[in-house]
């Protein structure tokens, strides 16, 4: 099967009515893709006798985001492992009184698992941004639109995260639970926010 | 081969020093995953009681996106067909007056044909986004974090797009079309990235 038909295979799955993969999924792709970009502008500046002086950090940077290209692509994964069961009990029975506390108790569970999930992958996404920040520092200058592009797909996976937490914590009966996931979320949001942004600007500037 | 290698496969080739698939092939590939992402959507709203009012304009929407899909994956194409001759022509000597020149002559062409496409892949996009807007507004309340994904993923495929039209603006020699070039991708983007933030409002507010 030629590369192509895969992906539009991937994109027919993720179109489809079908629980998953859905946005969880495909905001983890984003950040394995902002990974092989930066990765790229890495491997077009290895090697390279203008970039010798910042060639070992360039190096340690592909490595680094190279396993970490890995560990998004496992959040899909994990996207799956949390959404499904869930929405298999939203059809739980909610009838009597007893069905109604069973039901409240078990999504109580689900919901956190699966708005966990995403605070993860955002904790990734903001951690990572550090490397393409130096990536777009230090990086080939032939390369510097890729650094960007890197960014912005970064920016995807972190607010399409941010958008798969609340959906979920948004229902979530636990007060406290659900102050502290938010809270969290809104902190990390906007110190990848403000990474981006720097990236941004020391791509227009070089 | 699993769906999980055969992205690995694509994610590789993205990071490796290879000319393409770049920045410009995965902006193309961040639109077909906003329009999948829409689609999902729409596919969760029709036949829905509660969306019978809208289900004629989401079947619409729908199928539109279907169909833009494969005109954003078809830039990936289209991306290596100008990236590559101009990749090359890098190379041409220009030693002499003649070979400059001439070098000159032939980067100017491709140079103009290389930031063509991402304007019109930023074209695509600022038109999709209408559709996307469309699907926030009526889709399904229980997909509506997938909505604001798909718009995520489409500003990444219109900034990517600038940052591909200008990486190749900014060398180009013909001031006159550079200027053109500049000022229409500038103005594309504002609309699309004020359609973005519209959603985004949209998302957060149902």
């Amino acid at each position: 099967m030629r590369r192509e038909e895969i992906i539009e295979e991937f994109l027919d799955e993720l179109a489809s009515a079908s629980p998953v993969p859905g946005g969880g999924g495909a905001s983890a792709l984003a950040g394995a893709c902002g990974c092989a970009l930066a990765a790229m502008v890495c491997s077009l500046t290895v090697g390279k006798k203008r970039y010798q002086a910042v060639e070992e950090e360039i190096r340690a940077d592909l490595a680094y985001l190279n396993e970490m290209r890995g560990i998004f692509l496992s959040f899909m994964d994990k996207d799956e492992e949390v959404f499904l069961p869930l929405s298999k009990a939203y059809a739980l029975p909610k009838e009597t009184e007893e069905e109604k506390a069973s039901r409240d108790q078990v999504m109580r569970e689900l919901l956190k698992n699966a708005a966990e999930v995403p605070l993860r992958l955002l904790e990734l996404a903001d951690t990572v941004l550090d490397t393409v920040l130096d990536v777009a520092e230090k990086g080939s200058r032939l390369a510097i639109s890729d650094a960007g592009v890197a960014a912005a797909f970064m920016e995807t996976c972190a607010s399409g995260a941010v958008l798969n937490v609340r959906i979920n914590t948004r229902v979530l009966k636990d007060e406290e639970m659900k102050n502290y996931l938010e809270e969290r979320t809104e902190k990390l949001y906007r110190s990848a926010s403000e990474k981006c942004a720097k990236i941004r600007g020391i791509v227009a500037g070089r």
